[in-house]
């Protein structure tokens, strides 16, 4: 690459980049999904990605996972195939276009497929935390992400436990939502799930689907470093979620549910 | 919403959010794909997409389109049909895992599936423009970002002329791709394409899937705020686009074709 400053001379130079590549993900053979993400923790990428599509929930959902063989051609090491439990009904192949027979797609039907879906409920999760201590999440977020630094062009989100602000896992994608599914196959390799008593960071902004991964994985707070859409917010009002967007320095700005943000005196925001 | 800082008491305002509202595209009645977007120029937005996709590449291709009728149920404005002229192959409906035979899905497959797909050629624009005048774009874009100020949650896309650093047209959307997909809507509306002589610029990361979108639409520079991932600059460096990250202030980085960025005596970097 190539460093251009007007006026001055071009300067060539070695540049680390965000590495991006497709990963096709089967179940029992057949094709599933496909998204382009940064390699590292695959397997708990597919594993979110079926918690956040609501096929599975209990580590014991999935029998096993093997790196596709190559047929021939070399090993890309992009093809995951992940066997389910007998017990657990296969999807058909996710569409872009799920087939809606009413002209009325909007966001109340969003949330009430998400609400639909969802085997976990978070409204009556008791968690509660200080402001003072979600404060401090963005630091150790930081402070944790390896990747950033050199290329500046990965996502992070990360799970924090409400009770002690301990991070738990930390994971890196160029795409967001890739990093949240990371998290969550982590946690359900860890047989987590529901995330009860957690708080799920991060990085960037909270759309309707970070939201919707949290709810899935029952996780009742959301904590994002920039903006919320307006659809993450009715999603989390409507379903019990703490959204909480703009976490910068000492200060932050509560979406939804502010009864678990708590002052140092512990009286709710 | 509240807001709340550590150590003050929480104040309770009203706040500004990006409008997030799924849109179901529909090709001849039947259901294509849905993309959470922000609403506004959902037309050029359906047909941006069409033309991502390889479905049409001129206004003729594309018949006429109506905002779904609701069938008894009250119209979201979120359903938009689309009828494609006679001449035009309907496609399948869009599958988030395209069925691949072979076990090597990877960058260079993906890179391969975009030069095949796409009817423009631009590795022999003969585009040029000077890192001065690249150097005005992002003022400009920021300068007419109508939301971004307000909600602190929308993506920026905006076409450039090269020769006069004009520019020509600027979306907004919660989705990055959406942006893009309404600026090439509106190229396609104007039947601008293919995209010659022009520079799209992007207000966040430049990832596989931009620079997959400015090859279809056959722009041949595509310059963004943040970083490019690894796979942007292999596809753009394969298919002879310039692709320009961290365009920042006096500075940016070229990480493929650089030969048609300029100094100010005309000479490339």
């Amino acid at each position: 690459m190539t460093r251009v400053t007007v006026g001055e001379h071009p300067r060539r130079r070695e540049d680390v980049l965000a590495v991006e590549e497709p990963l096709e993900v089967r179940l029992g053979g057949s094709a599933y999904v496909v998204t382009m993400r940064t390699p590292g923790h695959d397997l708990q990428l597919a594993l979110g990605y079926l918690v956040s599509e609501g096929v599975v929930t209990r580590h014991e959902h999935v029998a096993g996972a093997i790196l596709c063989a190559s047929d021939g051609a070399p090993n890309t090491y992009n093809v995951l195939d992940v066997t389910l439990a007998p017990d657990v009904v296969v999807p058909e192949p996710r569409r872009a276009a799920p087939m809606t027979s009413a002209c009325g797609v909007c966001g109340t039907a969003s949330i009430d497929d998400v609400r639909t879906r969802s085997a976990f409920r978070v409204a009556d999760d008791p968690l509660r935390v200080t402001a003072a201590l979600l404060a401090t999440f963005p630091d150790t977020l930081r402070a944790s992400q390896a990747a950033f630094e050199r290329t500046g062009g990965l996502h992070a989100a990360a799970l924090f436990e409400a009770a002690t602000g301990r991070m738990l896992v930390l994971r890196e994608d160029v795409g967001r939502h890739n990093a949240v599914d990371k998290v969550i196959g982590w946690a359900l390799q860890e047989d987590r799930l529901p995330l009860a008593g957690t708080v799920l960071m991060v990085s960037g902004r909270a759309s309707f689907e970070l939201v919707q991964k949290a709810l899935m994985a029952g996780i009742p707070m959301l904590a994002a470093v920039s903006a919320p859409s307006s659809l993450a917010v009715e999603l989390a009002d409507e379903a019990g979620l703490t959204l909480v967007g703009f976490l910068r320095g000492e200060s932050m700005v509560v979406y939804a549910h502010p009864e678990r943000v708590a002052d140092r005196e512990g009286n709710a925001a």
